[in-house]
């Protein structure tokens, strides 16, 4: 079912209209977050209709038990899992002893959800009618503060419009959580206390295994009307719940209000004994400033984002709607101020991807973040892998990998491969090389160098040594092969020589040992330091170039085309356009093997490479081998029409361009894939990002400054974006007929436009 | 651990010595079977050491919910395991209070046990010191009905060496049993009645999901000395166990014996509402004739065995003790009765593989029980894959196949696929042409034509549609192709033209071809209805033709061999003998990765299908293809040895030959991969009677007639081998000098003897 039943807005998502089966997508839809927590849009009062409870805290884990049919040797142990955490939004509402539940109301009217974009907030109202016949309206308002990253703030008001009436708000905090991918009644959390002080009420809980210790806490204030009132709390709990009830009664079409503040504070960011302190401090910090001020500090911290960040889109509501979505909703995954943290793929939306990294951080993340705000953000991306380098290096020495060589996992939370898939864990290499090109891009990006001698060239040589140890010799061809891989078209397993492979590989090594080079000549103290850490010797670095130097790429002369992976030409190359409809997607149509013996590519794969190393390649090389593979490629990736919009735009083929940008803007919005209600795919909405600035926009890095060549869909009477080069914030606007430059922050930039120099100063 | 302490034997397995490591390797190898139920040999009385407890009952099985870390279109939902059935052994054994427990036992001795080949029959006897300083002596001895395969029988005597004591027997029914491989306290039986009558008790019990229903039956009669004696039962019952204690006090030196009854009775057989009458009659019918009478009986039954399969050697002991073991072994595993019941590659000796049916059946254990057995058995076995074949069908349909095209699963208790592995069950499909084989196998063999018109046929039909609709045309070879397969070498997965899956191919659709012409000719009303039945047309017919003409085979000139797969030269060709050998077997050493792209063959590959087709190859093509592939080959199948042993006779290689048969003919008798204690490999035992009658004595058809080629190894004074061919058993006897021929059954026969015309006829 295509939703669509999202309302055009430009800066919003507005529902309209109560669907108890659009309840699970618009929990996902309306999912906010703050970078360190966030949570699905559930109700914060009763519902027992479907509904997919989800709040989760960034970090904190589980590592559930391996399932898998047969073990294969290798396999890692635990199959790490975000986890639902305790519930803090609750808030029970009895209306004269019923509960409000909209499951179960008589009538359910002017129901109206909308996500406030540029200001960062939820809003929810409606009215119902009981079965008790009593009249309500309600209104909510909620936000997870990016100032106070450990706070949330609800304002639930209830207006009785028939009659007087009680009304019972019972705010709660609820350990007693399960995931939805809970498999045989598993427990993750272990509740250690369940307290209260005054109004305020705390549970401490640790995760079990993992003993991560959090305490999720609440405090909450009464309006009547606007004004404040004091109301008392008649206590109830149990081993895994508090609730607090307050109970007014109030006349005909007058209203009562609750503000419960709530959150979590963990032990990563503070002493484990000291949590509920730490927790009181907060509600005390934010009841003093109260829900407005909170409020208001969130609508400030919002417009400094879209300041660096903002894309408009002119003439095409949906398409503008669909981009501040994705930016939105990047920034709510990602704030960068933790190093520890990183970027899910379905970030605080849902459970699927286990909220892990996969390599979609390097490969289409770091791209945004680097270009919309401060260095120092992707910069923490980096260090997140420098982190877990001694875990990748244990990683590759269970597979038979030794002398430091390091293979990143496939997806992790703490550093440890959490995949199961032989095809996958052992044979995904590719990922390797995507975290060593996002070092190369943001040197390329911000000219920070700096990180490579400090921790990137560790990263560096442990990913050489890797490529070094994994190709094998051929004496039939002279070669060097990589055998048995799985590239980024993960519709191919377990194939030799897939190019994009073998590419990076090479690229790794030559990149590794030209910084090498580079630090014996300018960073001569971290040249020694590194080198006798990790033990290298020249004879080594010459092993490594030796196997560059031969590496194999299969090639077919009579296309003209490097071929994705050996024996590509065997396949029945009937392409994606005659393949009968009724058959896709084939990952829902097909049995695994048919997939794996077509030739249909899940995601650019030879062409993920042509645009990593675009320099490296002519365009009519660009050219030939689009046209070689996009006909095979049936985009079932949310990762793939990104790297093609961008490929069609650079080629001129801006209808196609256009017609792949499409396909992720709204990739959620429009639920284009019939699973928005298991969250939202928050890492190809950079890819997204992606298409409009790389590929519209052509923005690049050249000669050291940046460049634009821009173009522009027809469908757009112009669009403009803003992008962060180091400490120059520049704005973009494109229309049909020119382009021009605001520079926003920053004295003067020298650019490069359509190729020529231009110099854009502050008007 | 090579445990090798068993006694070097003629006719018998024999352990001395208790030792508490040995207890689960002997529960193993002193297994006992019946074709229709088999048991590990656990104690009867108490054991509170480390012990694996089996007792199995023939085609009840459990579909255990498959785990898989990600699904796959088409996995199977249901894992079907073999299952530990309620305990009928049991005899918890008290002298003054205590009880019998040699875990615990102050001092045991003179502890043997020994396994009666020649007579089928299980005896254990040990003198021990119990805790409360009584010393006794036991004897038991135990065997499993060949004649009346729902019965066993127990003779249980204690002698009490140095006071008077009180014996005290209590014989039980418990169907309160686990699985060893149980997950998550998964529940398989639901008991449903336990009750007594007399002296007898019966538990009646059905399988969850499979609802099987089976009654568990015992009755028990005493002996002082050898002088029959009644005692009165104490009954004590709970929801899933029924105890009968019987108690004497006998004087010292004076020996008191049971003699217990029990087995199964199934609805497999019988009415299940009738299962417990059903008992009833069993148990006064062995209890009428008594333990002497069944035992002479099994003494018969075994003695009729051996008299059509017996293999003798002289001059190497330990090679007679273990090529006697396998043909035991394989007789107790299967008698060929039922058509609803097949080969487990654990038998009735453990858990793993589920019990269940792999190709194992037709391309290791057909040979053996055709040539050793009446014709029927191996029929059996063939018309077991017929009552398959619309769940082959079905099983095609879920992976994308139409139109009657037939997969046989890989692993199967009732025709569903119950493996999950991707490259295993959607990709080993050189199965389907095993099955193929066999139908071919069995008419060579037994000139037996009539199974093809009757049945075979519909088989063959379904598998060369699968082969037709699974190849796949390259424009680029312009040869017919299949893509993605996992040949019989496990170590390769997901490979491009597996020469083996393609020979195969070809072959299955030809020879179906040739069948429905003969039938055509032939069998007229057969060849109607079969065609009508199938909705076979000419034109169908002449579309298989084609793919099977176009076949592709990869093949090297310069090493002038056929490929095992496409690429297979591009892999570093480093031999087995330069392995370090530390890093054997790799499958325990290495990760799943590096065994794929490795050269290294788990078992026979190429050689299969030289083996399978060897009239189509010169001896000069055999020499070379064993050449390039053997030393590639680690054997870590096994299944592989005997097929390389074959092959090595055949080339006049008798010392490699010769190795190769050691490596199985005690594979489990000397535990030489530290897993027997997980049961015995039956299926491999098959390969090892292979290697003898095929290998060295040269057991081919030709011309429709038996052909012998005998050579021996160096070791060996002479060996002979038993075979049943069309109803006359003829015995060939090979020495260093010569080789003779006894007719045992039948009155002449032609065969050739190197290839030169022989007559032989009774003596």
């Amino acid at each position: 079912m295509n939703q669509d039943y999202i309302q055009s807005s430009e800066w919003s998502i507005i529902e309209e209209g109560f669907d108890i089966e659009r309840v699970k997508s618009s929990e996902s839809l309306f999912s906010i977050g703050n970078g360190a927590m966030g949570q699905r849009a559930n109700f914060e009062e009763k519902y027992t209709g479907a509904t997919f409870q989800g709040s989760y805290i960034g970090g904190v884990y589980y590592p559930d038990k391996t399932r898998v049919g047969w073990w294969k040797n290798g396999y890692p142990e635990y199959f790490a899992k975000v986890l639902n955490a305790p519930n803090w939004i609750g808030i029970d509402v009895c209306i004269n002893g019923e509960h409000l539940d909209l499951f179960t109301c008589k009538k359910v009217e002017n129901f109206r959800r909308e996500l406030n974009m540029k200001e960062g907030w939820l809003e929810r109202s409606f009215t119902a009618t009981l079965q008790n016949g009593i009249d309500i309206s309600v209104e909510t308002k909620r936000f997870l503060s990016l100032e106070l990253d450990e706070v949330g703030a609800i304002q639930y008001s209830v207006t009785s419009l028939n009659s007087d009436a009680e009304i019972l708000f019972t705010p709660y905090l609820d350990s007693g959580i399960t995931n939805e991918d809970t498999n045989w009644d598993d427990k993750f959390w272990d509740t250690l206390s369940v307290n209260f002080e005054n109004n305020q009420a705390f549970i401490e809980a640790r995760t079990l295994k993992t003993d991560f210790h959090t305490c999720t806490f609440m405090q909450s204030q009464f309006f009547e009307n606007d004004e404040e009132i004091n109301l008392q709390s008649e206590i109830s709990q149990t081993e895994t719940k508090i609730s607090l009830a307050y109970s007014k009664v109030i006349q005909q079409n007058q209203t009562l209000s609750i503000h419960k503040f709530g959150g979590y504070v963990v032990d990563r960011n503070h002493d484990k004994e000291k949590l509920v302190a730490v927790a009181k401090n907060v509600l005390s910090q934010v009841t003093n400033l109260g829900f407005n001020t909170l409020l208001e500090q969130q609508k400030k911290s919002w417009t400094k984002i879209w300041n660096s960040a903002d894309i408009t889109i002119d003439g095409d509501i949906k398409a503008q709607q669909g981009i501040r979505f994705n930016i939105f909703q990047l920034n709510q995954t990602y704030s960068g101020k933790d190093a520890l943290l990183n970027i899910g793929p379905k970030g605080f939306t849902g459970e699927k991807y286990g909220g892990s990294t996969y390599w979609d951080t390097e490969a289409y993340c770091i791209p945004f973040y680097m270009a919309t705000k401060d260095q120092k953000v992707a910069r923490n991306l980096l260090e997140y892998r420098y982190h877990h380098l001694e875990k990748a290096i244990e990683n590759a020495k269970k597979l038979g990998f030794s002398k430091g060589a390091a293979l990143y996992p496939m997806v992790t939370m703490n550093g440890e491969e959490c995949h199961n898939e032989w095809e996958i864990t052992f044979e995904e290499i590719h990922r390797n090389g995507a975290i060593a090109f996002a070092i190369y891009n943001y040197h390329r990006f911000t000219d920070d160098y700096s990180y490579i001698p400090e921790k990137g060239l560790e990263v560096l040589i442990g990913i050489a040594r890797f490529w070094y140890q994994r190709a094998t010799f051929s004496k039939d061809k002279k070669k060097y092969m990589i055998l048995g891989v799985t590239g980024p078209n993960e519709y191919e397993n377990n194939v030799n020589n897939n190019w994009y492979t073998n590419y990076l590989a090479q690229w790794c090594i030559n990149y590794t040992v030209e910084n090498i080079e580079r630090l014996k000549g300018d960073f001569s103290s971290d040249y020694t330091r590194i080198l006798n850490k990790v033990q290298l010797s020249q004879a080594e670095i010459e092993d490594w170039t030796s196997v560059a130097d031969k590496m194999y790429f299969p090639y077919s002369e009579e296309n003209q085309v490097y071929l994705q992976q050996d024996g590509f030409l065997d396949k029945e190359l009937i392409s994606v356009a005659d393949l009968d409809p009724s058959q896709r997607p084939i990952n829902q149509k097909w049995s695994w093997d048919r997939i794996l013996r077509s030739p249909y590519i899940k995601q650019a794969d030879v062409l993920q490479g042509f645009y990593f190393f675009e320099d490296n390649f002519t365009n009519k090389e660009l050219e030939r081998h689009f046209d070689f593979y996009e006909p095979f490629t049936i985009h079932e990736s949310s990762l793939s029409p990104c790297v093609h919009s961008i490929q069609a735009a650079k080629l001129g083929r801006m209808e196609q361009a256009y017609q792949f940008y499409l396909r992720t803007s709204r990739l959620d919005l429009d639920d284009y894939n019939h699973e928005v209600e298991e969250g939202l795919h928050i890492t190809s909405m950079a890819g997204t990002w992606m298409s409009i600035v790389e590929g519209f926009g052509g923005m690049r890095i050249k000669e050291n400054m940046l460049s634009f060549t821009p173009k522009i869909p027809k469908q757009w009477k112009g669009y403009s974006f803003k992008v962060n080069f180091r400490n120059n914030i520049i704005k973009v606007n494109v229309s049909q007929k020119e382009t021009t430059f605001d520079l926003l922050s920053g004295d003067e930039i020298d650019i490069f436009l359509n190729d020529k120099h231009i110099k854009v100063t502050t008007n």
